[in-house]
């Protein structure tokens, strides 16, 4: 006899599933107690939309689902609030909501509604289990869904009679067990694009290299770093993109963007979506002939805003940072005579802005500015950081 | 020269709206701040799902759409939180929410995110002005929808350019007004009905009345009361549907709940559906051959879950109570002796149930009852009452 | 033992469903066959497009929903061409898809595609039985849905599992038997409404009414006749509400319509929609001025593109016209002196434009005038009714 | 001045469309015209259905997106039975409609109907652009999305004021004109995941290549060709896989199908998905412990129904192919000893089925067999293809 919440939180044990985020309720309370039992961490919240958006940062930093699970009808309301932001971020999330009984369906039931209806249209797949014995099957490949090609949010609808029911029939009274996902596919470049890349980037008088959260998520800083170091061409994280390459380091231009932005001649765009946080790779902010060598998992970004796609990159932007090394063996470096106005002109923005947030963040005006504010809380952290060394890493 | 946000704010005053529910912020800060110019209350928000909640509260209550205004993309997702609740329980809202400047559509610009395509299914009627002149006869158009026919919630998204935009091409540089909707249209049932319906209720052995929200809503406590009074008949009212007659009546048996659902033969059900709250009006709870005569605006709920809708009568609450209360002129009352076991059983329940209610709320054990919990509230806000009388009337 | 097609077959049977519309296919075959047997006609078209096209005419024309059934996948997708029109002109139908079998949900099954998904957003309710014992009420609510309230397209989605399937548990073997829905709710106006909209009529100098297909859906061809006939007042119909009235009627002004559009100072628009076929109910081709009495049984139709909905009756057309009947029993009628101006011009308008129109009909030019076709055609009709009385009456 | 339905057929001139399909109707007749007059070729149907569908084949055959015109409404719902089946089987169309005049939005005008509601949730990109100079960048957007990453439907709605408007502002008098797009970003497997794979099908006794009509769409028959030559291992074509391979080859075992499922223990499934023609990969079809390389470029059918997603490999089939070649450089090859019983098995089963299908095409038996209907049209294609040598080719 197989207890339906056992079945969904074993499905959950066997796929890996460290945490799970949510608010317990009717019928989806003992998914949480049975996960629990498990020694899945069960982290509760007083609000659905709040739990959906913790799993997202989660699925975002782990690089894996983070998993709600969700009452019926408001609580599955409650999670609209996040869905739609993980599709647009492409963090991995799953969601499993409980819902009306099967036999009171089209009744009006306590929290009746269709949230596959609901869901689907802003999630990557949204399946509902007709029978108990497919429920680990379905939890897998939401699972897998959520975090395979372009990561993003999937759904998982349980009806309260599969949660709370006993069944017997199920592969001999035992739940079918699930194989863990070790890793994600991923893929590289066509190597002809990767020398024509290669070639644009060796022949730009002012390169820059845009770093976005996409080369967070897909842990692709080691090539990274090695890419910047050995070919010395200023880079710009986007906010998210923070992280992956020291701020300190003197080709970080954070504080010269609208200049690099106005003047580079070819970007090499890192997991970055050229959205309105990259002002759309347009003009005013871009040169109007910029070359962007657009490097992302997904082909629908290539191209997008109008730029010339063929200079662009398919495949995961850690992989594509080593074929680019690779291709560059030779080791080119961009040449700082070479660089000439443009490093002059990044140089100097960048000091003089330095100089600038410096003086701000000295300032004790009143009001307070931002910087100030910002400096006292860098130096808290900084002081605790060295009294308790590790607490504060991740 | 007319600016957006005026135009939008003078739309809602000339509707004769009072109240605006929102989280301001841009782009939509501007018709918040318009519309206090106007004399519009602006009570706001935290989230956006509680400014659509309590929108609905209000719209609920007054019987006109209660007004959020809420930014786009984000803001939008959090009011998903209720407009599909404000779908399924009739609750007249209108959601006004900016989004992308038109000429950023598709780029990728801050926030955007298509709202039509999002709250469409859930609204019963979502529109986006396609030029500023047309502003005024969209939003009274969804402000219409809102509360015409079944209640429910629309939507009018509003590009940032039209909100914040100056122009002059407006029917010479005045706004359109917007004439107030004074009421709305109401229907009556059918007179063959209204007369089958009667000689259903006066050939019933154990009649029984349901009042549910749909009564409040339609402000139909004057002629139910009238009908209750005349008629004499046993009375329940749902959860939402208490208040509309007095709690006190010795006709109402909420107390005796389960024995009326079970044992009544004719129910007269007053804008209540038959969902869950009502046990669906199947057995076990209910009596097999129960008549139901559903009144209802909705021809929708008709016949819901298999019952026969001819005795049903489609129409506005409170018209179909006066309607009933003619057919009925010639004085019948349902017969206390006649009555006989049914309401004997119903008032030995009441009697022993009350009693115990009484019991648990007086009883001072740890863990502390519900009803000795309520009790005390009770008192506390009893004596408020008295002290400030008028201070809670609403 | 019950074979669930038959099952299905049934509960059509017993809804009082005569005709079946549709393509036959894998899994839905044996539900045209056991329809047959009980009697069903199945009349069967080479794409579903065109079955359900002509499921819609049927429902239109006898005012009960046509019924189709198709396979799934590509099935479904060949009745969307015609669900959102059903949605759109108020046309009852329902259509019963077959679909993969439950078992192979999520596995890219034969044809498989989540048609509810497809069709929720097109459909007043569109449902899934999950168990075979389900299926009759299932069928049952969404055929009510079709006619009940505004008329519009409803859907089942069976699996074949469930119209194949051999079941021995419902209800002791036996299926269970559907109540045949012998009629629709209808409604009537509010008696206040009903007053005024009277009074705006007697007070009117160019009056006007116009019929559209509600009125002939509505059956309402009785009290519409008797309305006009003692009213006296001139009357237009829409393309589809021709037939109503005869054309013959020298009230029908259809020949000058322009002109009793731009001159009519009140209208009463009976079962018409506001839209392009009416050129909106908006100037320049009607009076800017003008008030209309939108009947309908849709309250969300009343108001539309802007008419103040005070005049506005909720209600079946039919009844509503009774109840005018009623309201203006003292037998007032337009008055033909009074008409004065209006009426001359229309008479006027509508000579010239029939001598017109004659002259176009006997012209043999080259090439042939579509009234010189029509008359051709119109002489042979006529003919072949008088020689076969009764063939083409319907 | 430009006439916008002068721009749209200039958008389409400049990406190199050279067919259109359609049904020419207002308003987007002019855009037919226009193109024609550009010396696009116009292909006119009498159903968007079958329009739709021909755009589809033409989008699997040349690999780039088939496109189509039609009018709104009824035009666009009647591409609803294709739409969906592109975006199952990844066929790159690209649907251009007309729709309602952009300032008669709301009024219910002529066709007036949101398609973009309607076709969102089965399209890859669906748009609406709100101003004539933005309708270039749109088409471009659209026809990108079609044909990259994994293809699919995408649709482009155009208000009839955008097609029959004449416009001054576009950037001074001339129209954007839009770079061709030359080719779609193509991805390779990881090395890692390549080297796996390899030693996969080295290590495998009873090997299976399956060719699925992704292989086709990649035009991957040469690296396919060499692999199987090369390495010898029996090979299965889809229905749409057939013709990537020779069928006369030796090492087609199309005639042992469900041996080969049965048998093999580790299978390349080349572009295939594992969906019901394929039996999903399953028992009792496949042998329960087989290892599937799946080679695909949607990373979201890798592991689909339960299949160990770890010897998968993410990328352009082509592509895949040559670095499966490469891995493979050392020369190894199926062995034919080595291959014993699963090869003997193979042949003779083959032997078995491909001498009974001759036996029932020479047979005259009435009715006639399936295989003699069709080795009579065979041999009359062949008689033909020797005399008009070329004219068939394709």
């Amino acid at each position: 006899m197989v207890y339906g919440a056992a079945l969904i939180a074993q499905a959950l044990r066997d796929l890996g599933v460290q945490v799970l985020f949510g608010l317990p309720g009717l019928p989806v309370i003992d998914i949480a107690q049975e996960a629990m039992n498990l020694g899945i961490n069960f982290i509760s919240f007083r609000n659905e939309q709040a739990a959906v958006l913790a799993a997202s940062a989660y699925g975002y930093l782990t690089a894996r689902p983070g998993v709600v699970v969700c009452v019926g009808g408001p609580g599955v309301l409650n999670t609209m609030a996040g869905i739609p932001h993980a599709a647009a971020n492409a963090w991995p999330i799953l969601i499993l909501a409980g819902s009306a009984e099967t036999h009171n369906a089209n009744k009006a039931a306590f929290q009746e509604m269709d949230a596959i209806n609901l869901v689907s249209p802003h999630c990557k797949l949204a399946l509902r289990p007709p029978y108990p014995h497919m429920i680990p099957d379905f939890i897998r490949d939401a699972y897998r869904a959520a975090f395979f090609g372009r990561p993003g949010p999937t759904f998982v609808d349980l009806p309260a009679n599969l949660i709370l029911g006993t069944f017997k029939e199920l592969d001999g009274g035992k739940a079918k067990r699930l194989r863990r996902i070790e890793e994600v596919p991923r893929g590289m470049a066509d190597q002809v694009g990767v020398r024509r890349a290669v070639e644009a980037l060796m022949g730009a008088k002012s390169p820059l290299v845009v770093v976005g959260k996409g080369a967070a998520y897909g842990r692709a800083e080691g090539p990274i770093r090695e890419f910047v170091e050995r070919t010395r061409i200023p880079f710009l994280p986007t906010p998210m993109g923070k992280g992956i390459l020291p701020d300190s380091s003197p080709l970080n231009i954070s504080a010269a963007r609208s200049t690099a932005l106005k003047h580079a001649d070819v970007v090499l765009l890192l997991g970055a979506r050229l959205n309105w946080i990259l002002s759309f790779g347009l003009p005013p902010k871009w040169a109007p002939n910029v070359k962007i060598i657009q490097v992302d998992l997904s082909a629908d970004e290539l191209g997008k805003n109008g730029h010339d796609p063929s200079l662009s990159l398919l495949g995961d932007v850690g992989l594509v940072c080593e074929q680019l090394l690779q291709a560059l063996s030779g080791g080119w470096q961009y040449d700082a005579a070479q660089k000439g106005k443009y490093w002059q002109a990044l140089k100097e923005t960048k000091g003089r802005n330095e100089a600038k947030a410096r003086k701000k963040a000295e300032s004790s005006k009143v009001p307070m500015t931002y910087e100030h504010a910002f400096q006292i809380i860098k130096k808290e952290v900084d002081s605790f950081r060295r009294r308790r060394m590790g607490m504060l890493c991740m």
